[in-house]
């Protein structure tokens, strides 16, 4: 038996989100089906970050088990023979039996993206969320300063957020603008249920200016999500991608999320 | 009797193109129908370049004659409101009845996109040629120096083009990689029939290492289309822009272009 790990990549647009449901369309039934039918058997899958319905992933990671013999190569290219042309596997590699796409995972990144313009867009109108108001980009960075860090995140999960403990740490937290984008990078130890969204939700409200970046510290001490702002739409909302430990050997996730040109601004 | 210039965006993919045609859902077809609704009479438009089906525009030009009194604004927001969400009008500027969105232009641009990776992209596959060999930009680079300026262009139209000459006027060609995207930027006065994605599939091959740099100046001098390369995919195709007099007083075509964030690499 062994267990592979691959990399994912996926429009969100016309998913349910990735976990299996008993209604809609998950990306990961659609995965599974596709994997079942290289493997020879059935197969179940485990990912590094569940997504939403309409959320996007350039950098997914996922881990199964199978006892079929196959070359990496053979998995990408099998499986992306069987998958329908909004999801594909961008990698494959074989790791220790001891690797857990979600419990391995030391860090996770998102992206989230604004299009800062009076009108609709529709080249994008599934990839983000366009704001008209001219965002401060200078005063969202500074609401960003006391998101970082560790905190309990009550304020920015949604009501229906299984976590156990609402403390998570923000490593990064950055806001780049290129022309009419902006982007919001985001790294962390793991995310609350809705977080990011409800992250950019608050950030978009201050660069609007009807709040001070202080504000950012009100919520989060309040932890009162009902006393946030709004959550911003899906659409807008990338996984990036995901670290290990280096011993595991995957392909650096950084990478694959740099490589979509669809993401401007921000460092990575 | 007023003539009102339109900005307008569009995803090609579900289009048959922008002409109306008799079978298939085309982008005119849609516009005129909407600012029909909004102008209360018939309207018929003209555009400043006819894309094919699945090309793309992030700022095709158009004009219409109307005797409708609205302010620049009401038909943005009108049109859009009847549009379906693949097409959206981005800015609209009453001009001088003289003004033609076609003959007025001075020049037009586009923009070619290739992914040049191994796998195929679940988020971008409407949006750009996958190619997989390691394509040699500096290459590409030499080759454009054999298009630039006045040719006679007939090893690169189409066999079913409509125009009676088959020399045009290259302004700049241009070609940037940008991690796996490469970008190729092309501004001429106007151009023949498939000419932009004969140009891709030329400088692909170029840049794979099937032809020398050379070998340009060759297919131009032969001008034998079918002794060209491959006509590039239609899905990785942009109309980015027109320039007019700017007497006309019509935004910045290059600024809507810059603004799509999507179009990664080269200077626009």
């Amino acid at each position: 038996m062994a267990r592979i790990a691959l990399g994912v990549e996926y429009d969100g647009s016309d998913f349910s989100g990735w976990q299996i449901q008993k209604d809609g369309r998950s990306v990961q039934a659609t995965l599974e089906l596709a994997l079942a039918k290289v493997a020879d058997h059935p197969v179940k899958t485990v990912c590094a970050g569940r997504t939403d319905a309409g959320v996007h992933a350039c950098a997914q990671v996922v881990h199964f088990d199978s006892d079929a013999v196959r070359r990496n190569r053979a998995w990408v290219l099998g499986s992306n023979s069987e998958l329908p042309d909004d999801v594909n596997v961008c990698w494959a590699h074989q790791v220790a039996p001891d690797f857990h796409a979600r419990f391995s995972a030391r860090s996770r990144r998102y992206r989230y993206l604004v299009l800062n313009r009076p009108v609709r867009t529709a080249l994008c109108r599934q990839r983000a969320w366009v704001v008209y108001p001219q965002l401060q980009v200078e005063r969202m960075r500074q609401a960003c300063v006391h998101l970082l860090g560790e905190h309990d995140f009550s304020a920015l999960r949604a009501s229906g957020c299984q976590a156990k403990s609402p403390v998570r740490t923000i490593h990064t937290l950055e806001v780049a603008r290129r022309d009419e984008w902006i982007s919001i990078d985001v790294c962390a130890n793991a995310f609350l249920h809705h977080m990011v969204r409800n992250i950019a939700g608050l950030l978009v409200r201050i660069g609007k200016g009807e709040a001070e970046s202080d504000w950012a510290r009100e919520v989060m001490l309040g932890r009162d999500r009902t006393r946030a702002a709004i959550t911003a739409p899906a659409r807008g909302l990338y996984f990036c991608g995901v670290e290990y430990d280096r011993e595991f050997g995957l392909p650096d996730g950084a990478a694959s999320a740099r490589a979509l040109g669809l993401l401007p601004g921000g460092q990575t």
